[in-house]
Formats: structure tokens, C-alpha cells, sequence
């Protein structure tokens, strides 16, 4: 074999087609190790991209990309996708600051059809790419690429219920692994999991069709056949799978690390010219055995700290230890705590809420829309449900909230979890529109607690002094250093006396803390919305004030809390520090340093704002 | 048949048990008389109503509501529900202020389990119940109903996953009518229709597996009855429907008008305490001919106005109607241009559009959420899709608003229709958020027409002159007087160079202009986001700001021209004039009166400030 078909020296995706199945069996494993050796250094998912190795390279085979637009659901899956379309070279720098993101972005490359992060969201996106191919009058194909776990999001459902009745090139292909994080949950994985196994399938087809069109009476044959393949007959004799009846031509289940048979698959899904839903079966971790054995532990690796023999004993993100924890001791002295997650439970540490109580546990699946509307559901029977989720998923339940839960007044609680900047994962995982969010609708509070002993305290007055919605804050990772014991009676940390008061809530407390100087007051809020009367009070009494938050400013609450301000009278100077726009890529301290609100950006807010004061 | 037998002597829905099936049936007859006076009189909806009466006579006789909770999709189907659990002698004021809702309000009865008018919800809520009620032990019966319309909501899906892997008593109750309020669409609608004229079902089953049972050998019987029954022996052999591959026991289809066959149905349903789905064939309008020849038509009767004879002639949405000529208009010279609504194409005016260029327009279902997404991948192939939708039901797209369209800036444009008060349908179905959600997602610009002509230049300026997400929100209904024609190159309607300037946008700029006497210059916004630099600048000249939205205050346009101004060292007064809260059902004046956005309010607000401003 020649020295060209190397990973680093073929021109791809090209050259991919010319290649023998072997050299791409070979081309595998170096992807393989490439992937392994990136994501053990730079953090990233890596058990969904060892999946999906095969799969990949079949695609791109049988498809010309960018003609042919192949769209990933979540994209947390399309490393391969990425080393093969001209990001080898840039591939270490993937999910640096200014480097190649985890997931997929059409300003990286013209290959990346379309942007993703969240669940659920390929197949309609693939259609409405189908569907101007179609009015262009282009014959090229538009592939959804999606897994099971991404299929408990009703957005899917919808792509589906509207893609089956086409007639376009649009392929969905079901990347079957059994997981979606965690092991996948619902009626709709059990009943994947039925045909998963049914691998005799195509093979069954044209059997049974053989028997039926060649046998003039239905006899002995056909009984034996029920008989040993009752579930075979079933798909065989008119429709067969819920694909089917949703419309699409169904082809499957396929080995999805057999390249051969994948590529055959796909050969037949692109001369059909119809809505085509393909299903492969893969196995998470492909390849890497701590992966494939523990493939929820290996899901997503940190970028530091990482401990690669037992990743059960990775506990980064603390904020959710803490928060799972408590939430799972209130639950010991109350049975009406019940608990609920977005197939999160690991990463909102609800593990130690399942394994007290599980029959209060209810992971939904990606269905953050249900996961409101059925908390609205218990609370109405007397229950009180808490809501663990992400800042950025938690905006794909912004009518529920409203609808299901403000309007009624009816007390859930959300424990929002990856508030604010998120690090490597980039714009679409940000957790930035939470409270601007949250501040629209009515009936609602919000916590935002800096430490591991105000989160819990938080929780406690979220699940028992609320009504409505109650919702608390909190970041990803651990407890930054704390600012010294806090006079929770009080809402000043310094109190000198100054006419300059400083205003922050969550971790950055911390920085502003050691960023005021003797000159400056600090204000802590906790609560942080609705603002008490008494912080306005307390403000009046200034005649400058800064405010940091680590959210967006757009309708965030330092703009709320000027016009609050405003309506007392205030005059004063009020300067808001905050994030505008959405933010890439990047780790922590750059975010912070970026927006203003490290220690040292927020010494020269203030330090700033005092020397053009002297200069006047 | 003695007098207590009849609907306002019943004491109910106890006494619903007594009566023989004729006398149900005489009573159903005097439910549709109220239902089509009442409606006639105050509006509402008719076509669902007429279609439910058997359905909730008998859902009321074999289930004992409050203890076993009834659970109303959207609720529209609702007024049989209500005038068989205390609401008869109320039922006069449906939709009136103060009176009884048109949908599902806990608050008004312990009757109504959950909250209802936004679609697809009913099956997670009533899951949530469910699953209370087992916590609770308590064996009572969570019921959902909800229409084949509601189904293409991927919400429903996410219910359906989650109660179908359950041990509950849940039941989910498809009315099935094949219209959601228009012709209902997509794959899982033609799946529905394939089944639901299976009416031998259940007859079938029992006759092949009696065959299969009692038969040694597989020969002419079982042959003759696939030939002359496919899909009856696919629903028989194994798994059979949908329904049961997501883990429901199924049962129908039900004639939806035999209240005996109803009973049985609900009766076995109610034995099997697990999930049950049943299929209920329901002819929309039943009983009221004009409403079931035309039930589309007959979706939503207007309070005032109605043209009984021809419907069709009702044209009482201007806004709507305007809007959508003029994309048909734009589309005639623009091949780019694609129209997308959410089942509503009459409602937001696109059938104009739909018989000009069906091969552009897409209903997609009640799927907001993918609305969006598809939109965007319309976009990203070179098209300009125009998602018109109602602001309530936009609040359902907002992680796809933010995920999928602004952090690419792809360019899609939102029609919001019916923004602002919508008078009697109520708190579910205002449009008061549609700002405040925008206002917290970057790349986005919204414009607000206050006349035809305006509407038809904002829609122009969104197609052509954005980029990102452009947006323009009209209201429920005709345009009302104007304010004189208005010079589009000026901000400025009065400019008598006073110190005191009122600002507004919309239709309420009427009104403004109207109360606005000599000492108030009054400044108009079209472009009302992000807001120009100019407006600004003018704002800068006055000591005294009143501004005026017919909006939700927090988070919206008042609030943010506030901050920006302040950057800027305004000092002067601002006052925001806006919507606190939820709003209650009241007709269009009434609501205008209560928030002080009529011109009388407008006049006292403006008034009541000058004469504080003389006191001091």
C-alpha cells in the first residue's frame, strides 16, 4: 500500500472512493487514534465519535459533499466527519479559543451544511434543505444524521411527520446505539431496540415476498414461517415499521462498522429518490474498550483533570454534586419531592436522587418541552417537582414555563444547571439566555447562589418559599475561591461608606469582591429576582453604581434593576457589565476576562470609571 | 320522561349515570342547541364542540370527575365538558369578561384538571397526574383527550414516549376529525386516516385469532381473509398500530356519535389500568349542517359581525389578510420567497400565497418548533422563508429562534400575527411576549405597522433590506382609524417643540395621537428594534418621556430605550406605560381601558403628569 492513502496525505473527501475496503478499514483506526489522542488532551465527546468512525467514511463514499448536504444532530458525533473534510491540519485545535469546534459550523466549513449543539433538530433541517433542492431543481441529497436518544425530542417527531409525506432526496439515518448520554429512556428506544435485533431482515423480505407471490395456496410454508418469524412476517407483509407508516422506505437495521454493508445501504437509499430512514446499529466507543464499556463515562471528557482508570471518580462538576445531593436529602424528610431530568441525570448529579428515590426519578429523554408540562402535571396532583437542566436547553421549554406552569401559578421548581459561560462547547451550549428568559414571564423567582452552601440553602427556599416558578442558578464545575463568610443578613460585603457601590450575583461575586477597592461598596444578591425593595433602597443611597453579570445584558437584570432605580428617583451613574451577543469558544477565565468580569477586567471597570471621574 | 331529566335540572355531572341512552342522546341534542346559541352570540369555537358532545357524555358517565382528572387538549372542544360539571347557568357569559373561559381554567372549576389552549399538551399533563396519582396511591383515572390536529405537535410525541413505557392509569382519547383547523397534515395524518376506516378492528381481531387459534393447518380461510383484509390481519397478527408500538393498548376505532360503543369502549379502557389509547372517530360540526359541511369555516365564530350564511365572506383578520397578499404579491416577482404556517393558513392570510405558489408553501403542522428549524434550512439553501405565526404560539420556537436561525444570522422572517391583546380567548392566547422573547436573542430586528400600508412596507423591509431574524408583529383584527397619513421620514407624528415627547408603536399610535394635546410631541416607532440611533438622539432633547406599548413591560422596548438613553446621560423622566401579568378574557376596549394604552388612559396618564409636574 502506498504512502497517499494516509490519513494526512489523501486529498478528502475525494479521494475517499478510490480507496478498497480494507484501506479504509485501515483509515479507521488511524481516524480512531487520532480522535483518541485529541479528546484525551483537548476534552470533547468521545465515545459518540468512535461510534460513528464507519459510518462517516461510508458517507462521505457513497455522497459529495458539500452537493450532497449531510446535517448532524447534535454534531458531537462528526469528528470523523470534520478529519475528513479538510480539518485534519486544524484538528488539534478543536474546541480551543479560535480553534475547530466540538460541534458543527457552517462559517468552519462549507461541509458543515448546518449549525448543531442541540438534539432533534437534524431531520427538520435537512428537509427544509431538501425541499429548496427541490424547488432549485437540484438532484442532489439532503442527509439527517441522527441517534436514538435524539429521537425522545419531539422537534424530531415533527421533522419526521413532515419529511414521510415528500417526495424528496432526504435520508434519515438512525444511528442506533442504545444511549442517547445515559441509556435511553421511553416507549420509543424500547421499541427501537424491538428491530434492532431483527437482523434478518432484508433478507426476510425478499423471502417471504418469493413465498407469497410463488405459492398458490398459502400452506405449510407460510405457517413455518409465521411460526419461527412472527415479527419478520410482520414487517414484511404491508407495512412493517413505524417508518413506514410515517412514510419513508425503511432499510435496516445495518452493521454500522461494517463498511461494505453500509455503503451497500446507502448505495440503495440514494438511487430510491424518496424519503429514505436508514438504520444502523452502533456500538458507542467503538474500538477504545474503556469506552465501549463504560460509554456514558466516556460520553464527554474535560479538558483538564481528567482521570482516565475510573471515570466514575471524575466528579468536575460540582455545583451539580451539591445540588444532587441536597435535592436527594430534602427528598428523605419529604415525599412529595419528585425529580426530573432531560436524560441529564449524571451531569445535574440526580444519580444520588435515582438511587434514593427512584420512584420520584423520572428521566424524560430530550423532551425538556414535556418535562415542564409534566412537572405542571405533578404539581397539580400536590407533588413538588424540580427540574434539573441545562441554562441552554432549559430555552426549548420557554412556552411550557409560560403556558403550562406561570399561568396557573403552579410552583415547579428548575435547578439551572451550566449557567453562564460554558467554556469549550462554544455559542450554542452558552448558558446566557436563562435569566432574560425567566425575566419575561411572570410569576417567577430566581436564585443565583456563589457557593456550595448557598446553592443548598438556595434550593431549600426555591422548593419551600416559592410559588410559581422558582428557579436557581447555578455553573458549571466547582466552587470557586469563596469571599470569606457571608452575612446572609446583609446584603453589603464591603461597607465603607463609599458613594460608589459595586452589584454581582453567582461566582463572579468572588471576583468583584477582590476587585473593589477601598472605594467601592459590594452588593451581593441572591436572590436575584423579583429585586427586594430593600436592595433598591440600599442603591438609592449611591451615586454611582456598577453592576456585573454573567448573563446576557439584553433583558437581563441589571437593565431591570435600572429601571426599577429609575422609577425611585435615581440619578445617578449605573453601568452594567455584561455579555452581548453569543459567545465562542473558549475556557473560563478567557470568557471572563473577554466580557469584563475576571478580577482584573472588572479592577479596571471600576479603576476606569474613577479616573475619568477625577478627570472632570 | 320526567322535567329533572333535562340539562339545567341534572344536578351533574352526578346524575349523568341515571340516564337511559335515548335520554343521553335527548340531552346531547339540547348540549349542541346551547353550544351553537351560545356561540352564535359571543363566539367561540363551534365545529370541535359539536364534534365532542357524545364523547364527553360518555367520558363523564363512566369516569367520576374530579377524582379521576379529565385533561382537555387545547380546550376547544371543552363547553360540553363545562355545562356537565356546573358551569350551565354561567355559560351565558362564555368569553365575557369576568365570565366563564373558552378553554380549561383550574381556577374556574375543580372540574378543569390543567390549564389548556396551546396545543399537544394534554397527554404530558395528564402523565404527570398520572404519576402523581401513583405516588399517591390513589387508582383513580388520568385521562388526556386531544385531537389528531394536536398530534402533530412533537410535544405529544414526548408524551406518548414517556406514559407509553408506564404502568398507569393513564388513557389517552384521540378525537380523531381529520382537521386540526384546517386540513390536517403530514405522514402521521395519512397514517391516522389508513386506520381509521379500519372500523372492523375490533370485530377482526377477535375473528383471527379465533382462526389462528382454532385452525391446524394455515389454508384457504386465513388466505381469503388476507386477501379481502390486509390491513385488519397487519393490525391483528402482532403488534398492530402505532399506538402499541409505543407500549398503548389500543382500542378502536370508536363511531365518536354511539354513546353506547363510546361507553364500552371507555368501560374497557378503564378495566385494563395500564396505558390506554383510544381511537374515536368524531365528525367535526356534528349537528349544526352549515358547521359540517364547512367545518374549517366553523372553526372560531368572531364575537361580533359573523356572517352565518357565508363564511367564507368573513374577512374580520385584516391585518392577516393584508400581510399575506403581499407576500403572495412579492412572491410573484421573488422565486426565493417560501411561506410557512403552523395549521393556520387562513388565519395568518396565506392562502393567497398557497394558490399562487403551492409548490412554496408548507403547512407543517401545529410544530412551531419546526417551523423554524425548517425555515432555517430553507435558508441556508438560498431561499427567504416567512414563518407566519400568532405571538402566542412563536413562544413555542424560541431555543429553535435562537439555536438554528440567530447564532448562523441566518435569514428567516417571522409574520407575528395576532400581537398584542386578543381580547376574549385570554391569558393563553395574548400576544404581550413576543417582544421581550426577541429582545433577548441577538441578530434580530422587529418591526410594528401601525396601518395596512405600514404592514405591507415592514414586511418589504424584513424580506429584503435584513439579515438575521426579522420579525413583524400586527394584531388580531382591522385597522383602525389613522392618525392622518404620516411622513415616513420623520419620527416626529406632532412636533410643537415642547419639552414632553410620548412615544409609541403599533396600532395603539392611534390613540397617542388622539390624547397627545399641544404640549406633547408625539414620536412614532415602525422599526421598534434594535432602536435607531436617531430616535434616541431626539429622546435626548426632551425632559419628559412617556412611553406607551401594548407589549409586557418587563423586558420590552420602554425598558431597553431606558437603558440605552441612560447610557447617553438622560436624566429626564420616563415613564412606561405597558402590560404587567396575564391578561384575562375582555373584549379588545376593556383591555386597553385596564393597562391605560386607550386614548382616555393615555389622556390621564399625560395629564395626570402634567398637573403632578405643576403641583410640584
Amino acid at each position: 500500500m502506498s504512502k497517499i492513502k494516509r490519513l494526512n496525505n489523501l486529498i478528502l473527501p475525494q479521494e475517499l472512493s478510490s480507496l478498497t475496503i480494507p484501506q479504509c478499514e485501515r483509515l479507521c483506526g488511524e481516524i480512531r487514534k487520532k480522535i483518541i489522542g485529541t479528546v484525551m488532551k483537548n476534552g470533547g465527546h468521545l465515545s459518540s465519535n468512535l461510534g460513528t468512525v464507519e459510518l462517516t467514511v461510508a458517507l462521505h463514499r457513497v455522497f459529495r459533499s458539500p452537493a450532497d448536504k449531510i446535517v448532524w444532530d447534535v454534531g458531537h458525533q462528526s469528528y470523523t466527519h470534520k478529519l475528513l473534510t479538510g480539518r485534519y491540519d486544524s484538528f488539534s485545535t478543536l474546541r480551543k479559543e479560535g480553534g475547530i469546534s466540538g460541534f458543527c459550523r457552517p462559517e468552519e466549513s462549507e461541509h458543515d451544511a448546518f449549525i448543531s449543539g442541540h438534539s432533534s433538530t437534524a431531520i427538520s433541517a435537512a428537509f427544509g434543505i431538501a425541499e429548496a433542492m427541490r424547488l432549485n431543481g437540484d438532484n442532489h441529497h439532503a442527509i439527517a444524521v441522527i441517534g436514538d436518544g435524539a429521537f425522545t425530542g419531539g422537534l424530531a417527531y415533527e421533522g419526521l411527520n413532515n419529511a414521510g409525506k415528500s417526495k424528496d432526496n432526504i435520508i434519515v439515518i438512525l444511528n442506533h446505539n442504545d444511549m442517547s448520554i445515559s441509556k435511553n429512556v421511553g416507549a420509543f428506544a424500547k421499541y427501537l431496540t424491538s428491530i434492532r435485533g431483527n437482523t434478518a431482515y432484508l433478507d426476510a423480505k425478499k423471502k417471504v415476498e418469493k413465498i407469497l407471490t410463488e405459492t398458490p395456496i398459502v400452506g405449510e410454508p407460510l405457517k413455518k414461517f409465521i411460526v419461527a418469524s412472527k415479527s419478520a412476517l410482520k414487517s414484511v407483509l404491508y407495512h412493517s415499521t413505524m417508518f413506514e407508516d410515517m412514510g419513508f422506505v425503511y432499510l435496516g437495521p445495518i452493521d454500522g462498522h461494517n463498511i461494505a454493508e453500509l455503503e451497500e445501504a446507502l448505495r440503495a437509499a440514494k438511487k430510491l429518490r424518496c424519503p429514505v430512514f436508514v438504520h444502523v446499529n452502533t456500538i458507542k466507543g467503538r474500538g477504545f474498550s474503556p469506552a465501549e464499556n463504560n460509554p456514558g463515562a466516556f460520553h464527554a471528557i474535560p479538558s483538564v483533570g481528567y482521570n482516565k482508570e475510573n471515570p466514575d471518580n471524575n466528579v468536575t462538576d460540582a455545583f451539580s454534586e451539591v445540588f444532587g445531593k441536597k435535592l436527594s436529602s430534602l427528598a428523605d424528610n419529604d415525599s412529595s419531592i419528585c425529580a426530573i431530568t432531560a436524560a441529564m441525570k449524571y451531569g445535574t448529579g440526580l444519580q444520588h436522587f435515582a438511587a434514593e428515590h427512584s420512584d420520584r426519578f423520572f428521566d424524560v429523554g430530550i423532551a425538556e418541552q414535556h418535562a415542564v408540562t409534566f412537572s405542571a402535571g405533578l404539581a397539580k396532583s400536590g407533588k413538588i417537582p424540580v427540574f434539573a437542566v441545562y441554562s441552554s436547553f432549559l430555552q426549548r421549554s420557554y412556552d411550557q414555563l409560560i403556558h403550562d406552569a406561570a399561568i396557573d401559578n403552579t410552583h415547579i421548581v428548575l435547578g439551572i444547571d451550566r449557567a453562564g459561560f460554558i467554556g469549550d462547547d462554544g455559542e450554542t451550549h452558552q448558558g446566557l439566555f436563562d435569566i432574560p428568559m425567566l425575566l419575561t414571564i411572570p410569576n417567577t423567582a430566581i436564585y443565583s447562589p456563589s457557593t456550595y452552601s448557598e446553592l443548598e440553602m438556595c434550593l431549600e427556599c426555591a422548593v419551600y418559599l416559592e410559588e410559581g416558578i422558582a428557579a436557581v442558578r447555578y455553573p458549571k464545575g466547582e466552587e470557586t475561591v469563596t469571599v470569606g463568610e457571608t452575612d446572609s443578613d446583609s446584603y453589603l460585603l464591603k461597607n465603607n461608606g463609599s458613594n460608589k457601590l459595586a452589584i454581582s450575583y453567582g461566582r463572579i461575586i468572588h471576583n468583584l469582591y477582590n476587585a473593589a477597592g477601598s472605594d467601592t461598596d459590594v452588593l451581593k444578591l441572591v436572590k436575584i429576582y423579583p429585586i427586594d425593595e430593600e436592595v433598591k433602597a440600599i442603591c438609592m443611597n449611591y451615586s454611582e453604581i456598577y453592576f456585573f453579570e454573567e448573563s446576557s445584558r439584553s433583558g437581563g437584570i441589571g437593565e431591570r434593576l435600572l429601571a426599577g432605580l429609575y422609577q425611585k428617583g435615581y440619578k445617578g451613574k449605573f453601568v452594567i457589565t455584561a455579555v452581548d451577543g453569543f459567545v465562542k469558544q473558549a475556557d473560563l477565565s478567557s470568557c471572563m476576562e473577554k466580557y469584563g468580569l475576571s478580577e482584573n477586567g472588572m479592577r479596571k471597570i471600576l479603576e476606569k470609571v474613577g479616573s475619568e471621574k477625577r478627570a472632570t
